[in-house]
């Protein structure tokens, strides 16, 4: 199977572990919604940083003040 | 490998395919890269729409002009 582990980038090699084997990734007004193999699901206010699909990562990080228009 | 294909979305059922066995996906200033695991690179005016891992989709739409802030 494909899916993924989502992150929490938090600045220098700090990241927290959001979920676990993600399969669905949508971004839905301003936040991220994740679902896993197993049904769970969870909305974050954050936005994608980087996708590694061959190291079976999704990294995000928060939305910076500065950037919400 | 757990790499993805990459479609731009058209509207409706119509969708483009952009690069095959995508690695890395990394939004940048309003663009995506996209990186295969054949070492090919593409930047890409648009944003991620969905990410299906399992089935190894990741689809991208196109800026809509009312959307760029």
């Amino acid at each position: 199977m494909c899916e993924a582990n989502a992150y929490l980038y938090k600045g220098g090699e700090q990241e927290e572990l959001l979920m676990e084997r993600v399969d669905r990734v949508v971004p839905q007004n301003g936040e991220i919604y994740l679902e896993n193999i197993f049904g769970q699901r969870k909305m974050i206010a954050a936005k994608i940083k980087e996708l590694n699909l061959v190291d079976h990562r999704i990294i995000l990080e928060m939305i910076a003040a500065e950037e919400t228009v």
